[in-house]
């Protein structure tokens, strides 16, 4: 619904806040991720999964408010946000690389805890190397699994291995280095969103094995051999609730994960989504509102 | 390979024991179901789940054993099987009920405990009604369930409700009936082994609902979306290790669960797989091999 002003990946400072607010103050950092608001009333709110409100959440950019204003997100100068759905960031935490967290990081941080792939030992694959794969391999190093990324290009080996961590690098079309991983990984986060198989991947699986998707490929499609035989499971998620993210936040700051950012202008936005399209970024950008946009 | 004995739902009398054998004697009743041998050596075999044996399971029929024999299966009036895989069955309970459970009563009941489905009060849906899915709604109801039966065929109704007690019935083509029971199931256990959609019936589970497939459609094809918004999981099965098998029939036993059969003779076989074929069968044939094979 235009005028559209999009952004849910959100890092600044408190500059006001409301007479009934407990947990801010001015000068605060704070972040914002998907949703703004929800019910507050519902078994999921409740809970502190509010991404998943009976009612509905209200979106940070293009939702309808509960007033029945149209949301408007993270690319302007300030934006008005109830204090449930702001997160505290540590100061010791650099607010451009929090602004990823808040829906890159948490949307693959949640179905790892919730599938406890924090377990020491146990082996991960990340396929897909983008903003969410790249977190998913820093994550997995931090819960201490052995993680092997699988990419569809070579170009990208040197930095998952050196930069990011990864214990092993293998491109998913060569199948003799897939043939070799039969069976061995506990944990697959699949982030890739274009469509690709998922039998060979899901081969690769332990009995028991867990699959989780987070990319949104046109369909997914396997046979139920690969299901059944060794008891899989794939399993969906999206962003995740107040509650888990702002753990997922103190656990970077206690870790020192951050996410590969490169940081742009406003008047960069445009020749950065054609990088985007064309995969050119390593492994987010991220604006820099406060000084760009006037 | 012929010549090929088949059946691997067998309910008999211990008529031999070899010297070292500790857990049976001449006389008692007992059950052997989809594997006769396994490694014994490898980490699921010494977790009781020889069904998932590294160096695979050995069939009950036409697969090759330790000793480089094919394995004949139940249709015969005697067969030798190591005691590990032979199961227990309670004095009291019949043994021609007892035969079903060997496959089709342990293929929905692995699942249905590994996935927490014995919490009183929660919702199962159960698609297809035959061998495996009618095994279901008598474990969902013994659980303490509210189980729904999804059926293509509104001549299962009757039965299902007041034979087999379930709570709803629903002809999966009647779209309003579905639209109905959006979001409001916890659990479902899909038997339909005929090529169907997931889609519709996945958008009924609850958030961080479990679908539970152990039919062999040809392909398990569905929107990311069904899975990722609702934080759902989808999870294979096959049959179940022997622990499990020995617990579930001692469930049987104690909960006075019985599947539904129709005794016939060993001379009536190819008619029983016509009218399988026609489905007409309510829900399990069980060949009275003792009073018939000669």
């Amino acid at each position: 619904m235009y005028p559209l002003v999009p952004g849910h990946e959100i890092a600044g400072i408190v500059k006001e806040v409301g007479s009934n607010v407990q947990r801010f103050k001015v000068g605060d950092p704070v972040g914002v991720g998907t949703y703004v608001n929800s019910c507050r009333d519902c078994e999921y709110c409740n809970d502190g999964v509010e991404v998943h409100c009976v009612k509905g959440t209200v979106f940070t950019f293009n939702g309808i408010d509960e007033d029945g204003t149209v949301t408007k997100g993270g690319y302007s100068s300030y934006i008005v946000v109830p204090e449930r759905y702001c997160f505290r960031i540590p100061n010791n935490y650099p607010l451009a690389s929090a602004a990823p967290l808040l829906c890159a990081g948490i949307t693959v941080y949640t179905p790892m805890i919730r599938h406890n792939m924090n377990q020491p030992g146990k082996s991960l694959g990340v396929i897909g190397l983008g903003g969410l794969g790249h977190m998913a391999v820093k994550f997995g190093k931090a819960f201490g699994l052995c993680v092997t990324v699988f990419s569809t290009s070579i170009s990208k080996k040197e930095e998952a291995l050196n930069l990011l961590g990864a214990d092993k690098f293998v491109v998913s079309s060569d199948q003799e280095q897939m043939k070799g991983l039969s069976k061995s990984l506990d944990f697959i986060v699949d982030t890739a969103s274009g469509d690709h198989p998922f039998d060979p991947y899901m081969s690769l699986l332990k009995i028991a094995g867990v699959y989780v998707l987070v990319g949104f490929p046109s369909e997914v499609k396997f046979s139920p051999a690969s299901l059944n035989l060794g008891m899989r499971t794939v399993s969906g998620s999206i962003t995740g609730g107040t509650k888990v993210t702002q753990e997922m936040i103190e656990f970077c700051s206690a870790h020192k994960i951050y996410p590969q950012i490169e940081v742009i202008p406003i008047q960069y936005a445009n020749e950065a989504l054609e990088r985007l399209i064309k995969r050119d970024v390593k492994y987010r950008f991220v604006i820099d509102i406060e000084n760009t946009l006037k």
